[in-house]
C-alpha cells in the first residue's frame, strides 16, 4: 500500500484519527499530526498518549506499506520514551523498519515538533503479523 | 491526595478523559474506563492507544496519590504489551508501586476487561517528578 | 518440565551459568543466583548485565516449564528497570506467565536481593516458540 | 573522555569485560566485541544476554563521553528487541544520543554482526547522571 491508500483506510477504520501519512515504501514511513489544543496536557504541551498513539499509528502504516492491507496485523509490544516536551507545534513522525519478518515486523518511531532538530519522543513498537489463509 | 481528589484534578486537567480513580493510596491505584464504542479499532475492540492512555492515567494517579499534587509530573517512559483483545467492555487498570525515588516512581500496571481473569495489557511507566523549590 | 529437568538443561547448554531454579510450574518460576565477587560494578553491587541475564533465564525457565523442552525459544524482546542497587548479597527472581500463546510468552520478573522486601529490578519478558514440525 | 581513556577505565573497572570502544564523541560511539564461544547459545549463536551487556556497554561509553568520567551512572531502563541470529561473529554496537539532560541520558544503539548490513539487535537506554557534588 502507498500513503495514498493508508490514508484512505484510516478514514474508514478509524475516524478520529487526524494523523496524516505523507510517505510510506515499506522501509521508512513519515506521519504528520496537525496541532490540535483538545490534545494537550498540563504545560501546554501536546500530551503523551496523543504522542504514543501517533508512534503506534506509524508503524502501523510502515507494516502495511510493506505487506499489504491486512487490518488485523496488532500492536504487541511498544516503548515509549518521552524526551523533551514539543509545546504546541504539528508534530512529525519517522519509522524506519528493523525487522521484517513472517510473523513479527518491528520498528522505531522519532517524533519531532514540526521545524526542530531534536526528537520529542523515541519509541520502538512491534507488530504482530497474522498468518496468511489457506496456504 | 486521595482518588476523589484525583478525580477532580482529572477532571480539570484533561476536560476529554474518562477514566474514574476507584482507589489510590500511594502504593496501589484502581481505574475504570467505561466501554466507549467511538474508542474501538478492527476488530471490535478497544485500542491500543485507548489502553496505552488509560496505563498512563493509572500511573499518573498512582504517583499523584504518593506525592500530593505535582501537575508536572510526567513520564519518562512506558513499555507496553499487549496481550489479548479486551473486547467491548470497560477495563480495569491495576497500578502498583515498584519504586518512589526522589526524581523518578517507577510503577507497573495490569489491564483487565471488566470481569475477565486474564490481563489484556501490562504496562511498565516511569514518571520524573520535578524537584522541589525553594529547598 | 519442572525445576530439576531444567536445572539439568541448563547445566548442559550454558555451562557458565550460576543460577538454580527453585520452583517452575508453567505459571510461576523462582531462581537464585548465588553472589559472586566477579559479577560486580563500580559501587560494590551486583553489575546490570547479571541482573538482566538473570531475568532472562527466569523467563526461559517459566517458558520451558510450560512447554516443555525447546531449545530454540528466544527472546524477543526484554525490558528491565534497574530499582535499586542489590549490593553483595545473593539474588532472588520471580517470573510470573502473563501470557501463554501458540507463538509468544510473555511474563514479568521481579529480582531482590535475598532477604529484601523492594525489588531491585523489574522485567518484562517475551519469547518466541517456535513452530511445531510436523503437525 | 575520549576512546582510548574510557578503554581504560573499562579495563580497571570491568575485568571480566572485552568489548572495545572504537569511538565516541558524545553524540556516538561504536564498540566492537569479539567473538567468544565461551558466550553463545543454543543455535550456535551469541547469546542475548551478551548483546544485552554489550548495549548497556556501549549507552555507557557513549555517556562518559558526553559528560566525563562519573563511574556511579547507573542504567535506569533498558529496552531490547532481538532481531536476527547474529551467528559466530564479532559484534558491532552503534549508539547514538538521542537526550542529554541533566538527570537523564536516553540512546538507542543497533547492533549488527560484522559486515552485516541487517542488525541483529536493537535496544533504548536510559542512563541516570549523579548530581554534581559541591556545585
Amino acid at each position: 500500500m502507498n500513503a495514498a491508500q493508508i490514508n484512505a483506510f484510516y478514514a474508514e477504520a478509524f475516524p478520529g484519527a487526524s494523523a496524516h501519512v505523507e510517505h510510506a515504501d515499506g522501509k521508512t514511513a513519515r506521519l504528520r499530526l496537525p496541532f490540535n489544543p483538545n490534545s494537550t496536557r498540563p504545560g501546554d504541551t501536546v500530551s503523551g498518549p496523543t504522542m504514543m498513539a501517533l508512534a503506534d499509528s506509524a508503524m502501523y502504516a510502515l507494516t502495511l506499506s510493506a505487506i499489504g492491507l491486512q487490518p488485523m496485523a496488532v500492536t504487541t509490544n511498544l516503548t515509549m520514551n518521552f524526551l523533551r516536551m514539543p509545546g504546541r507545534a504539528d508534530l512529525i513522525a519517522e519509522a524506519r523498519m528493523l525487522k521484517l519478518g513472517r510473523a513479527l515486523a518491528v520498528g522505531d518511531v522519532l517524533i519531532r515538533a514540526d521545524g526542530a532538530e531534536s526528537p520529542c519522543a523515541h519509541a520502538v513498537v512491534t507488530y504482530s503479523i497474522p498468518p496468511k489463509k489457506g496456504g
